[in-house]
């Protein structure tokens, strides 16, 4: 890409050939060990619940098409092994004690083991991909749990709208590849894609990396299919982007954690894929430079970015640590911004491109810069950003939380943690170091504080829980509110599960919270739906 | 913009200097007479409801800050005349019978008018700027009329996220302004702009012509002001983009027609205002030639298109006959398209406009061409379109059908209709004729039947209902589903109200109508909110 000549000076923004093409895929961490010391205090199991049996397991079976879908510990179809990565979450933090797995193979059958469960008390706990950070796809006791990994097939594709209708457990990757090879793109792309199900993706709402340019998924998504919790099937598909004929229903199952149906397919209208993609990877000096890119970001590049990120130095040490990333930098720097543009024409987006570099060249805002030259550089420099949870969790013990905080104010949340965990004096001791990083562009903070050893600890829980959520989120508590300087969300794309759940006053009014307890009451009145978690 | 050197061909893209600047700006049609005469089959008054007297209206009075705020015939304060644009719709096709209306000037106010007609059985009708085609945003029978137009300041904005934050009875077009002059944009716009307010758009949730380049409502309001039909306000305004912390209460309000909950202000995400725009409008032999055209121009012009409309002929000569377009075209055609481009460089616009207009010019698609020159020239262009409605409204008794069909068959539609009322016999004699435009970037359909006189007619109105929803949508009835050819919607963005509502089963399977009354129970056990319309 010689058309950006950069002026020869140390602050420059150099291609990025020297990158290694792709850096090896690191596999999800298997941390099993870390929360069986963990003294979690989830709530304890309702006696109203239905306890498996063999007897039971016989009865599902006759419900599936396959005996092989139902994997049990109680009648010795499964070992315990066999079903530990379904009962643990990804981060090893939430332990489940399910006896039964159940996979269906078509919708229906996922209605009759809904109904029957429904009609004899049984709890359910719906699964995608399991790549969850709110303890919100692992069963809390003995629930069954409903995995939608063998309900993976893409239904139907129109290449005139862009529309796909492809069932829940779709990996989220493969359905991109898909539309890749018909020059569409999935409006959602996250780190843990390789892994999680697109049905999973939208019954957490999940954010990640295009909501910058395709917004959110209560945009994206057209239509849905959802197994209700009394085995009713609702077929809410359609393939139309306006329909005005009464309430938005699929928007309730949108990021409503499994706690009202099971979602089985998806409509999703997919855009255009760019045929020109750029991405470039800065160092800077301060917060304050992050912001001002961005703002220059916006002007210059205007409807082609598709992404901007952010990340700090704790964060990129973490990542180098890993080997995730190589010597990118000749002057690396205390924050380091990530921008995509996507468009239809390469020249004018280079030209756009150049319009940004020449004035952040012009200016001291950037330390160093580097631009990807090919598809290959490209995902080199996206890995470095997505590494970023994954060596952060590996460099000790990691408590994460993702916060929704106005851009101006973003990192004084991560500062005001380092300040209080050293007031503490946990910082610098149990605590080895706070990073943020995250969806600059959407005001979206992945905030870490990662602790020495591999044992989740009840004391720096308890110094970071909950000050996090008094510091980001307004208090509703019966008639005051606490007013917080940033009146965040204590969940910008994570979700509630059962790690949040306990604390949504500090997002949500009391209003809120009653007609959300009563909708939950309307839709599943037995409350079988993946209990203990979401709505308590 | 000399930059488009045009080949000296019959077939040109001329510049459009010879259009006026600006054409005058019909008033709204005040068609008043129409419906005495129509034989509406609306739903009989219910019993339940409280028949108002003098003394509910001294209590009102009581609940309102300037009894000026109270306008009734009851006790004089208001002659019928005065609140006959209250109880008429746009169309002048429903008369309700209300003889209060309330303007609260608060939304306390309209908590304490709310509660109060909770209490006493008061059935209440909120409306906005009242210019909704589905009856929807008028009285029935006698019930209480609360307006928001009082309740209409802008509360916030914020010119780094973009947010703002305003009440409902806001106009839009003043919501633009006020955005234009901030460098931003209402990611929402409409015929109508100049009358209706930014409550109702949302609690319709109105299409209109960014639905293309911005989305839907749904991913645009990032926050809501509900007074709930108890009287409690449910405070769901935010600023924040991302805010997974329970179900999205706001969707559920959005498109609710005022049945569960008055919208009292919104928050919403605008987007910068494009540097430069351009439109352009085109003549084409054919519907076939519009497709293709939609098709090269998504090419072409990708991100940067922000609007591709169509409208046939009908509704041109129409337009035309009203005054409302002078000689634009060299070579007239069957079809008419309009496409708006709005980016961040007016010279890369250009050049991808240059490109489209190539590959058009070189191809025998288009008829005829014109580029408008500078902003007067667009809005002249824009309002051809926009006067379509108005136009086919004014040259007889227009019947007014908002479809979604797939973009590929959308016209056909539009021909099936007319060989149905030719066959029928009216077309060509009580029928003048059919004629279609809309949102062909959204597959959205308005087609007009316009009938001689200015009396709506049970036997035109026969002629074309249930046949036009037959047409489009499936009709879920018990155990059967009646496939149509289009599998569209038989409301794309216009709603349901009082006119579409009994016909909600050709766009929606029993389930979903179960789910939607249990839905409006719960929220409104008594009943009180917009009875008669959208849920039955």
């Amino acid at each position: 890409m010689a058309r950006f000549s950069m002026p020869s000076s140390s602050t420059s923004i150099r291609t990025a050939r020297h990158l290694s093409p792709r850096l090896p895929t690191a596999p999800l961490p298997a941390i099993t060990s870390r929360l069986f010391q963990m003294p979690l205090s989830l709530s304890s199991r309702s006696p109203k619940y239905t306890t498996l049996t063999t007897s039971h397991v016989s009865h599902i079976r006759k419900l599936v098409s396959s005996p092989s879908s139902v994997l049990s510990t109680l009648d010795g179809s499964a070992t315990p092994d066999e079903l530990l990565p379904h009962n643990l979450d990804w981060m090893g933090k939430y332990l489940g004690q399910s006896q039964v797995l159940v996979k269906p193979k078509t919708v229906k059958e996922v209605s009759q083991i809904v109904k029957w469960c429904n009609e004899n008390d049984v709890a359910v706990v719906p699964q995608g991909g399991n790549t969850g950070l709110v303890g919100g796809s692992t069963p809390i006791h003995d629930e069954l749990i409903l995995s939608l990994s063998s309900l993976n097939s893409i239904r139907s594709f129109d290449p005139v709208s862009g529309v796909l209708t492809a069932e829940a457990g779709l990996i989220l990757e493969q359905a991109d590849s898909f539309l890749a090879s018909k020059g569409f793109v999935f409006p959602l792309d996250l780190g843990a894609k390789g892994s999680c199900q697109i049905g999973g993706n939208v019954a957490t709402n999940a954010g990640g990396l295009r909501l910058l340019r395709y917004g959110s998924l209560r945009g994206s998504v057209l239509g849905l299919e959802v197994v209700l919790p009394d085995g009713r099937i609702w077929d809410g598909l359609s393939g139309l982007r306006k329909n005005n004929t009464g309430y938005d229903l699929k928007q309730l199952f949108i990021g409503s954690e499994g706690s009202i149906g099971i979602i089985t397919a998806i409509s999703i209208l997919c855009p255009s894929r760019s045929l020109s993609t750029n991405v470039a990877l800065f160092s800077l000096p301060s917060y304050a430079a992050c912001l001002e890119v961005f703002s220059q970001a916006k002007q210059h590049l205007g409807e082609i970015m598709s992404a901007f990120e952010m990340f700090d130095n704790t964060a990129y040490e973490a990542v180098k640590k890993q080997g995730g990333a190589k010597k990118v930098f000749e002057k690396e720097g205390n924050f380091y911004c990530l921008i995509e543009t996507g468009g239809s024409s390469a020249e004018h987006d280079s030209e756009k491109l150049t319009s940004l570099f020449d004035t952040l060249l012009s200016s001291s805002l950037i330390l160093d810069g580097v631009l990807a030259q090919d598809n290959a550089q490209v995902q080199s420099l996206w890995q470095i950003r997505e590494l970023c949870p994954e060596s952060l969790s590996k460099a000790g013990t990691a408590y994460k939380y993702d916060l929704s905080v106005p851009v101006e104010k973003m990192y004084e949340v991560v500062e005001r943690m380092r300040a209080h965990l050293k007031e503490r004096g946990l910082l610098g001791g149990k605590v080895k170091y706070v990073a943020g990083f995250g969806h600059m562009g959407d005001g979206n903070l992945h905030l870490n504080v990662v602790a020495e050893g591999n044992v989740f600890s009840k004391e720096i829980q308890g110094a970071i829980e909950p000050f996090v959520y008094e510091l980001v989120g307004t208090h509703y508590c019966d008639t005051t509110e606490q007013k917080s300087d940033y009146n965040g969300s204590i969940s910008a794309e994570h979700g509630l599960g059962s790690m949040k759940a306990p604390f949504i006053s500090y997002s949500q009014a009391d209003t809120s919270i009653d007609l959300m307890r009563r909708l939950k009451k309307l839709f599943d009145p037995k409350g079988i739906m993946n209990p203990h978690k979401f709505i308590l």
